[in-house]
């Protein structure tokens, strides 16, 4: 048995042997056949619970383990810095809400992800972001959808939220608000990175061989937290994947598909093949899992992300309402990090 | 005991007693102080289901009771119009997917309902309006938002799931993608009705007086059917809510809130103030309560729309797998339908 500062963790068999009512819950979670991928981490925590903890994610999908080392480690020092920003703000006894803004706005700001500066190209060349924040308190939620000046559309998500009776705001009508909002903007030239240029152009290659299909490239970036205060929150901010038709919308910015926060469940931020994600309700559902079914986040997450959709299709990250952290994903990898008040600190790529 | 063809109808405190097992579920399902609205009729099947049923909607809100006798037998007849078309595609053994389509277009049609022809103007004085459209067996689902020159903006949702890999296009994308599937369109005066210009002068004066909230006037219309294959349907249309947001996009088209549909449980159309059945999922919660939590479609709409939305916010009808219907609302009046392959017929506005 492994005991770090504050948090058990059991090998998943250990727990299975220690614990009859949870085992069965868990092979009941576990699908026949979807072996592959990352189960989620079971992590009980102390009597009580832990003060804070977070987790984000960089995006799910194909990365080879080939990727050169020095690549690798510019993507973990990213994650580990975005991970201390966010822990920063918690642990001075910060809201959820402003370290899951703080985590995406950092990751937005860095050209490696897929959002903000670095986000990928529709298939007519343009730049088109969405992002969702959501507090886990009161369901209030604020959403940008197919942007294309924002520097950070997570924060214009939050002011979506706190200044507007409505929930989502897309394409013309954000970038007015935007306008309204005095929020910073960028020409389309910041956005644009040369290895997601190359991923436009070889998408149109593709396309020309009537091979392709949007969504082979995808990539997004969240952030789950809950606080001292017990509040959760969730934000994922994306720009879509490679070749999309303009106006398309994904997962991201819809609220119970790619983010979702409710205090009494779990706070939820998604990545990966968008639409299968929304037609799913991933988010909602894995929440919807712990309220009606019973089930741990953990639980929840598994049955979700390997037992409804498809290998490949991606992760989530989560937090729920007891500080435990989810991270699971049935792609190759997922680009994601973890800490919480007890001293767990993480960042990884493959499982 | 009523009974009429093929269904028997029982009076609530009936069925109580003549099932304590369910009667201890129809409590639960029964927040305290949710008075006021309609609770869902429990409609128990014969043995072996209704071999088709269809629900449909044109709207839930304040609609007053003086209404003058002439307008409410318009809207009932439009509703029976709207009803029989469904009810003729679902006897002819055609597919709920059509059925669905067809009595949204209809409505669409209709300048008394807030979707197609009479939507209601943003704060701008533009049309703005919002689609969905999802199928139970498959869960392939299709939408559109902020299209403004689309005649029937149902069947430009169908052509997104039909015809594209994506779920949801939005403004000036998905008026291109009209464009290319060359649907047909229609000028900004083809949508504009009086009363909707009124209720437009009518908020910018309280707006004025700043006594003016985006959602007082609102409605929708929507179509669930169970077809005689077994396979489940949804569709729904709007123009939003009087005074909106440019690009502000609300429930109907977001799938598992205001729209959804799964074989398994249920399909469901909601209507009403839209933000809240974003922020509580409101369709796919329903599913989920059947799915995971074992109500019956009336419980679990009952429990979301009487207990975990607030009086006034609106209502949904739903289809379940069984071919059972529910009609609930918590606002003062629904403009709705309800028929079945047991010859069941109605269309009601008030309780």
């Amino acid at each position: 048995m492994l005991r770090t500062q504050g948090t058990i963790r059991l090998p998943r068999r250990l727990l299975l042997l220690a614990c009859p009512v949870l085992s069965l819950a868990l092979v009941a979670a576990s699908p026949p056949g979807a072996a592959g991928g990352n189960r989620a981490e079971v992590v009980l925590t102390r009597p009580g619970g832990v003060e804070y903890a977070i987790a984000i994610h960089g995006g799910a999908g194909v990365i080879p383990k080939s990727l050169p080392e020095a690549e690798k480690q510019e993507y973990l020092h990213a994650l580990e810095a975005a991970l201390r920003l966010g822990q920063g703000v918690l642990d001075a006894g910060g809201s959820s809400l402003d370290a899951v803004e703080k985590v995406v706005r950092a990751l937005e700001d860095d050209p490696k992800f897929n959002a903000g500066k670095g986000a990928v190209y529709t298939r007519d060349g343009r730049h088109e972001m969405d992002a969702a924040i959501m507090s886990g308190r009161d369901l209030a939620c604020g959403a940008v959808a197919g942007v294309s000046t924002v520097r950070n559309p997570i924060s214009l998500a939050r002011l979506v939220m706190e200044r507007t009776p409505h929930v989502l705001l897309a394409g013309a009508g954000a970038e007015r608000f935007a306008d309204e909002m005095k929020v910073p903007r960028e020409p389309a030239s910041y956005f644009d990175t040369p290895k997601r240029y190359r991923e436009w152009q070889e998408f149109l290659e593709k396309e020309r061989r009537k091979s392709a299909r949007p969504g082979e490239t995808h990539g997004t970036v969240g952030a789950v937290a809950l606080d001292r205060h017990g509040d959760l929150a969730a934000a994922t901010s994306t720009g879509g994947t490679t070749g999309k038709l303009s106006g398309r919308i994904g997962d991201s910015p819809i609220v119970g598909a790619g983010t979702y926060a409710d205090n009494r469940t779990c706070a939820i931020s998604a990545t990966g093949a968008g639409e299968e994600f929304i037609r799913h309700g991933v988010a909602r559902d894995i929440s919807a899992l712990m309220e009606y079914g019973g089930l741990t986040l953990a639980q929840a997450a598994d049955k979700v992300i390997h037992g409804k959709l498809k290998p490949g299709d991606g992760g989530v990250i989560g937090v729920a309402h007891d500080g435990s952290i989810a991270l699971v994903f049935n792609s190759q990898g997922m680009f994601r990090g973890a800490a919480d008040s007890s001293g767990r600190f993480e960042v990884r790529i493959w499982e």
